[in-house]
């Protein structure tokens, strides 16, 4: 299981209350933030995040609405006493202005801080239970989106069934993987015979500012849960094209291709008080849409 | 007079709700930003602040906690549409960070930003009610204080009692300035006469962070208010010490020795969560004592 909270999805001005673009992707144990724009830090406190479940950060890109909440992030870990490693994905020219904003308060960080440039596309990012792929998509500059999956999870064995075919205990591992078991006379005992299927890997797709843009939907395809800007509404198409970004009907346009379970929209544009026409024009279009809201938690 | 609003008072990490620091000081027609921590902005749309009204911002020292707000506030005050010219006084190195980061967002502001890096005590900027004046304080890394004094205001005339001498109209700009009048028989008429003394002119002194450093006596000698930090209890003066801060009965021995007016207290340890205590301990020392709370507006 993933859950995903919501803590910031506005876009470029903070307003009506909203606040830039930030995410926090978590798992039993481990916490992804995913962009931290001015004020992540605060809404981590009022969203009660854990913030020392983060050990991986993941930057779209060098828009200030995507990232100007990081170096507060950075000192306050710091201040908080972290020590173990961070890991901080993101366009290269990050870590300059990192350095310098350190050098500036003539101050190190006491944990290390590894700076993972964004080049390639493909896996960047593994622990034991995800992995990580970032993408490119079109903007302005520079950008990044970035595919969350659950690691393929063993096969919980049935220790009855196990028994009754008197399956040692040290084969265990091999039928969890999907093995079938040949006893000492030579009869195969079908692996289904003694586990059950393990419940579905999850997958969460982020795919961060982006113009409509159809290279993305092979990359999105069949993700359970997959995030794509609605920064205006659908008759500001041309405008949105302009400035690199997309409307309801073009997100949902990729979701639908994309054959994913459920999209997720936001970084909506401060000129609109209210998102409830975000949230019908999307649903016109696809149905499984939701509008992430500060504060929301939504389990994948 | 002035009007001096909080927007955020605590030290280092955001805790129960404070944020950083940064105030806003307010005449009729002007606002002058003093520094700017993360999330200063929001605060701004929150406590009703006219982004308009700012032409310059005075950041005291390159700690992110005074800082970290500005680049999102200059990238939104071009997104808001600004072409007036912004004046923004601080230590050298931010003039750097502040290009990297619209570098990385390839990226230019609609106005023109003047940077005035702080070398000198003495003034800095200057309109026609208010002057500017910055000094040197003590801390971990170069940092300033600023005083902020209204001009002079010119005497209001009594017109009945200047018609009655038969002062002519055009020399009222001299009876405003002080000036006696000599009529055409060489009788002098006492300005006092003819005119009332303008209200007093208020001052404003912002300290900053800063160990206890009574060299900042002498600089801020009998403003109206002084804010003063006090990161810590009287208790933790070693502390206080070690980090280049100041406790509750340092700033109120400061402003008793100063002869300033009142004095403000600000800039709490995030170890803190209530702040009773500061008010009680600093008026031990010094009675007119006010906590810098968010939202609070002080008129001097």
């Amino acid at each position: 299981m993933l859950a995903l909270t919501i803590l910031g999805s506005n876009s470029a001005i903070p307003a009506y209350g909203r606040n830039p673009t930030a995410q926090v992707l978590q798992t039993n144990d481990t916490a992804y933030l995913i962009d931290c724009g001015e004020g992540t830090q605060q809404q981590m406190t009022l969203y009660k995040i854990k913030r020392s479940k983060i050990n991986h950060i993941f930057i779209s890109h060098l828009h200030g609405d995507h990232y100007f909440g990081l170096p507060g992030l950075l000192n306050s870990l710091g201040l908080l006493g972290r020590t173990a490693d961070l890991h901080l994905f993101a366009p290269a020219p990050l870590d300059k202005i990192i350095q310098l904003q350190l050098d500036a308060a003539n101050s190190e960080l006491p944990y290390k801080l590894y700076f993972h440039p964004l080049s390639e596309e493909g896996p960047i990012a593994n622990d034991n239970k995800i992995s990580v792929e970032c993408f490119r998509v079109q903007h302005r500059i520079d950008c990044w989106g970035f595919i969350f999956r659950e690691k393929r999870k063993p096969r919980s064995i049935n220790p009855e069934r196990a028994k009754a075919y008197e399956i040692p205990a040290a084969y265990y591992p091999e039928l969890q993987k999907g093995k079938d078991y040949t006893t000492k006379k030579g009869t195969i005992i079908p692996n289904e015979e003694v586990t059950n299927a393990a419940p579905p890997s999850k997958s969460y797709a982020f795919c961060a500012d982006t113009i409509y843009d159809e290279s993305i939907i092979p990359k999105v395809k069949n993700v359970d849960l997959l995030y794509h800007e609605t920064t205006y509404l659908k008759d500001l198409h041309e405008r949105a094209a302009a400035r690199y970004h997309s409307t309801t009907h073009q997100a949902a346009e990729i979701a639908k291709k994309a054959g994913v379970k459920n999209l997720l929209i936001g970084h909506f544009s401060s000129k609109y008080e209210k998102l409830d026409d975000f949230l019908t024009e999307a649903r016109e279009v696809f149905e499984n849409t939701e509008l992430a809201l500060e504060g929301s938690c939504i389990i994948i």
